[in-house]
């Protein structure tokens, strides 16, 4: 079996090039890594991870902390995820939190103990205080305090489309359907966009929310119907895509069908194909930017850089459905 | 800092004992048990599972083979595979192979080289000659020949299931529509059931395939709706949920209507709201039970234990939807 050193003399490179060429870990000449890389498969060389990290004191494996893998919109990110940390031959690890407090600080300690190189994570409650790693992080929706870098969906312009495309659809009255949740979370800039943009071209519109978590949609809704001042909402944009079926569903019981009497827009765009019904117009998410942005902001953590922002927000489309 | 000999005088019992009650691996009494849980929280004891794993030269990470996470049966699966693991302290490492062998003879040799402690692989590809692995393994829906225990829904029974509710809801020429892989897997006999329920019954009834993997389905339809013999089919069992929701929309362009003109049922139950349209009627794979299933048998592996079975199999349920 053949060593690294051979692979460095047949590539007339140094050992430590071809570590770098292997851990992806610093800046190597498009060149040298091609050299690198053709005397490996030349000589067959595996590096034997185990030992290469042990000795490196370094763990090649990320974290991924998210509520629950069993969500479209998560179960999406992950695959992007684990795609982008595969081209670096790092490995995912997956923790659902259930969307608990303690369950996330349960994972963290663990994380912390485990030695893992980095997390991403994807968290909608008050933690961060207690929150105490060394371990890079990066945050998907979410700010925490720590001056932890957030990849997010541009939220706010995603809040201003919506709005217009309501209006464009023909709705006189929109209403932005929400929760409110106790943590400032960048989702909440969908409402602001929404509101701005309908102040700033003078549209009468409602926002409507209910404290976090809304558990029982059928109520959240009931309220919703009751008030007189919502009778002639003709236009809806929802927080969530689901929140957005929730609303229809539960509309239809109240006779009140969907484009026809009111226009419905959601947010995530979790549908990935058109054979289910109602297909949700939408603020799509760029999921798949998102997770690859993550992954590659964290290697720069990892490798010790101080990144210029804090926030990183990824512009959105809006995709036309059957609701609109 | 206490030390696992301070938690183990405290409780008055040996290192050996505390060690095990921390890796949930042996029988320890109750009361031993909740001695020592009592002693850690006093001193705050933390077990560095880096260093006890390197002494102990086990692993705590279980792998997570699958085609991909973003699809909605895998994702319920990895769900629960998840938490079950977390009850023991194990981790998951998630690899999306994207059903390509390459890509999963890759994922093998990386596992085999960071040495964890055991594999849960979802694979469709014949790739048992190249798996070569000391490491535990728990196949799902898949057999392996070299006696890699399987876990898996009853598919045969879930056939049988179909084709007697196809002809309750009415269906007197039921046809089964799918495709034919290249290897044996335990989905095959979804198939199998289907057909020796009919004959048993004495029902006319179509066997409709193409090769696998189907990339047209547009095609596929055209050509199951093309031949004369299929025209007055009025049943159809798809071979999974996605199959049948393709079915019905190709089957409305051709005038076809779900549930008058031909009743449809599906297999996964991949549906878990009923805010989205048709909402298959199909039989509910018992994934819950199945992830379950496969940590507490590969639990079992990795403890040197030698199972007593080949296949697993899980009973299903037909859930009635909106086509039949």
């Amino acid at each position: 079996m053949s060593s690294i050193k051979d692979v460095a003399d047949l590539a007339g490179v140094g050992v430590g090039t071809v570590s770098r060429v292997i851990n992806n870990h610093s800046k190597v000449k498009p060149e040298t890594r091609e050299k690198v890389k053709a005397a490996i498969q030349k000589l067959k060389y595996i590096p034997n991870e185990v030992a290469r990290n042990f000795k490196m004191q370094k763990s090649t494996m990320v974290a991924l902390l998210l509520p629950s893998i069993w969500h479209p919109f998560f179960s999406e990110l992950a695959y992007y995820i684990e795609d982008e940390l595969d081209r670096e031959g790092f490995k995912l690890i997956l923790c659902n939190s259930g969307g608990k407090p303690d369950k996330e600080l349960y994972y963290f300690d663990m994380l912390n103990q485990n030695k893992v190189a980095g997390i991403i994570g994807i968290s909608y409650n008050d933690i961060e205080e207690s929150v105490s790693t060394d371990i890079p992080i990066i945050s998907i929706d979410r700010h925490f305090a720590k001056k932890i870098t957030c990849v997010t969906s541009d939220n706010y312009t995603g809040g201003r489309i919506a709005l217009r495309e309501l209006l464009k659809a023909g709705a006189k009255k929109p209403a932005f359907l929400g929760s409110i949740t106790p943590v400032y979370s960048e989702t909440m800039l969908r409402k602001e966009g929404f509101i701005d943009e309908a102040r700033s071209l003078g549209i009468e519109h409602i926002v409507y929310e209910e404290p976090d978590p809304v558990l029982d949609h059928k109520k959240y809704f009931e309220n919703f119907f009751k008030a007189k001042v919502h009778r002639d909402v003709d236009g809806v944009f929802a927080i969530t895509d689901l929140f957005a079926a929730k609303y229809i569903d539960t509309a239809k019981q109240y006779g009140i069908r969907t484009p026809d009497d009111v226009k419905v827009i959601g947010y995530d765009g979790i549908q990935d194909n058109k054979l289910f019904h109602p297909i949700l117009s939408t603020i799509r998410q760029p999921v798949e930017e998102m997770a690859r942005m993550s992954v590659k902001l964290l290697f720069r953590k990892m490798e010790g850089e101080t990144l210029e922002q804090e926030t990183y927000r990824i512009p959105v489309e809006y995709r036309a459905g059957e609701t609109t």
